[in-house]
């Protein structure tokens, strides 16, 4: 049946590797509609993107593939579907608002399974959108026995990814493992500058220039998790910290958004600490 | 003997392409160093820029390749050696600066051959590279006259391409055409923005938040070849048209020279109005 | 009584108007919390903003300050109130929805009374935020029979100002005579390129590297009124012009409130054909 | 006698500061020709700079100011002539470089006195430009022996501000102290990500998505001192450390020759470890 799908993997670097793939997809006759690559040389890693269509069995395509790439290596076939987030937010709408109106203009490859927060600060603009909110509050609670109540809630809803929309708790060690590559944060800095607590207050203490926003993965170093993606915008002497805080959640959105749409569109390879964003 | 080769091919797309000519590099036992691929699906088109290194004949791989890619196929095997530059210039020295400090430091992968010039402003710091400096007056003569020396100049020297590094001179068709491909410019806006004389009086006019610079071939049509690099920077109300040009100025030699080192690279496919660059 | 307000002067520029005008906020005892002013040389134009505070009334600030300035002078003494807009769209959700995100969270200094679209595509998301919804449909309707009744509804509201959130029927002079300095448009290029139809469509073909947005004031010259803000996001040769179109979505919506907010917030001076933004 | 100077004045915060200073230029018959000011609400601070012309005489006109600014003000007049400064290098040319050509072709208000550097790498450079050249090598010396020798070259000179482009050594605190607010330094890294030494190796091994270059004043905290100037460039996973090096240098000139250009109009007042750049 006709069909299109993202071929993606990574492995150690070999001769020969885009001959042996292409000739896969050439003998089953597949046209290649994008095709990324990139040899990471210095770690000697070899890392595809191809968006191959025709008519064939994604089981046999997979078979096939193994056959001639390293035993190594990493292969996944995927059908381009949309995916399922669960988000976490805290009181701040910007973020969670920015991928709301996505998801309600049909823009986001993913449906947003629930929104789950520490305060209900935002239920009501959540609820707005028919999206099932929970709110764990945190009060009276160890920080294990809050995050046990949200990893509860989070195990009964289906999701590919975990977005963190500006929730303002750190996470334990405990939380992160569960997840390997599914948490994406905004860190509302230009990391790895201000690493921590209130980063605007940071930057407005250190007089910088430009402030800006980071998305990455979450993994058990706090805030140096791999980047996905970043941008900045201009300051100056006229703002003050919460300026800046005001002017930093345009950023901080639209990367977050950035990051996310490069994730379900399965563009992003994690390396070590590093991405490789096709 | 053991070499590194750039090969650059474009042409229409066809079902296997990347596959041939990977077998091609695959059975000469050619290390893919970098490689990089487009298909212009509105126009049919496939580009495809491939670093290999091994040991080979270029005349011999350029047979090879010829057999395997379409019959309308433009096909290079391009050994990365220093190429060869004249600049045309007027009165201004950032653009040409930023070249001479590049050339100096080693960084500009190509020796200039000689500095033209309409008028003497620039000929001292010209001579203080120690580089051939040539003024040709456009005084008493017919805008045909003063470019009929310009191009006697120009092709007495040995050269790859013809930078204009805002040299304030409108080209008749005669002299672009002479050097298709060959001529790169620098105009002092964000094309196709202020197309024409005095873009910084036009923007101020205008009254734009932002200014920029566009680096791109020369064709016939002022000011619309194909572009190769843009950049911008923010302006506002403070600034007078002669600000404006001072600011411009930084963006106008980084973008000059950013172009300029893409194509001294190989990196820029030109396809109708358009650049394709890896 | 305590309070606050914004003193907003332009004017023929003339000798000592600082101390003038400064005299009368220290003879009054006020505080300047914060000062802005320009002075634009080629035009001879005078501007000022000031915020002040302090025990006065507003009325005898205004008699105050008419007295020192020239008689020609344009003054307003505006207290920080939320301003009412009117929203008009078509079928993007993008700016829209980045305006009632900001508004629900409190970060716009306004009231939206109303939003009226020529197409209902957008009412869910309108009605998901309890905020007035109209639909007037241009089918089989005149250009000016339908901008009547779009007249007419206007009308029926109290704004301050009218904002063009991807509204994508040419408005006729009638209108744009009818609400002078009252209408705020996004338009999705970085003008003065692409003035018109399709800027998308037209910067695919141009081949250009970069592509922006432009917020400005509406007046009778289609997409040449006075700019209030512009921004751009870099693009390469694989987009195509509806993935320019997808990412420009973005620098739209960020461009559109961020004009919106420097408007509400009384930092835009309009003169001539340009803007003065503090 | 007409004369154009520039009064830059900072203080604790009182009120009817604007007032009294403007009358000093209203009673005197002064042009108001450029007005910049900023008060630091946290701090209490008021920073202004005012460009005036007219007839009078400097150091009346500073008496007159010191009667009606606060006792512990810092009030200059400055006549806005060619500064001087002393140049420090390593091996790297394109900041050295770029600031030459500014000064060659008049666009740099300041007079090169001389360039000192630990290596003689760029001597040929900057013979070519007829400027002093110093070499002081560091080789079989203590820290202190070779900075007493900068030093002692540095005290010969007439200057302004020393300007460090790209001068690799780390300076001790003898030396900074002994000129304070007096030392410019561009650090290529978007500080305070990547304080110390290879800031392109660390970004490559964080695997940033952006880099950047900051310019600021020295004091005894390395990397520390206040910001002047600061910007960014995208990167992506293709590039590897050297290549950020060699895309930074770009950024890394621009924002110093900025920097100089601000501090050398003083547009740039110091306050704690922050700068005001009008």
């Amino acid at each position: 049946m006709e069909k299109r799908v993202r071929v993606l993997i990574d492995c150690n670097d070999a001769k020969g590797l885009v001959y042996k793939i292409s000739k896969v997809f050439y003998d089953r006759d597949l046209n290649i509609e994008n095709n990324r690559e990139f040899v990471d040389k210095e770690q000697g890693k070899f890392f595809m993107r191809t968006v191959v269509s025709g008519n064939f069995e994604v089981k046999e395509l997979e078979n096939e593939l193994t056959k001639i790439i390293p035993i190594d290596a990493n292969l996944r076939v995927v059908e381009p579907k949309r995916k399922k987030i669960v988000i976490l937010v805290t009181k701040e709408s910007h973020a969670l608002g920015d991928i709301l109106i996505r998801h309600e203009a049909g823009e986001l490859d993913a449906d947003i399974e629930a929104v789950i927060a520490n305060h209900d600060t935002l239920e009501h603009l959540v609820r707005r959108f028919d999206i099932p909110f929970f709110k764990v509050s945190a009060e009276g609670m160890t920080r294990e026995e809050h995050e046990n109540q949200v990893m509860m809630l989070i195990d009964e809803q289906k999701f590919d990814y975990i977005v963190l929309a500006k929730y303002m708790r750190i996470l334990t060690f405990k939380f992160v493992e569960a997840y390997p590559q599914k948490i994406i944060n905004i860190h509302h800095s230009f990391l790895p500058a201000f690493i921590g607590a209130n980063p605007y207050k940071q930057a407005h203490k250190r007089g910088v220039k430009i402030i800006g926003a980071t998305a990455h993965y979450v993994t058990d170093d706090l805030d140096e998790g791999p980047i996905i993606a970043q941008d900045v915008i201009p300051v100056n002497h006229r703002l003050e910290w919460k300026d800046m805080q005001k002017a930093g959640r345009d950023v901080e959105k639209i990367v977050l958004s950035r990051a996310l749409n490069y994730v379900l569109n399965d563009r992003v390879f994690v390396h070590g600490n590093k991405t490789i964003v096709f």
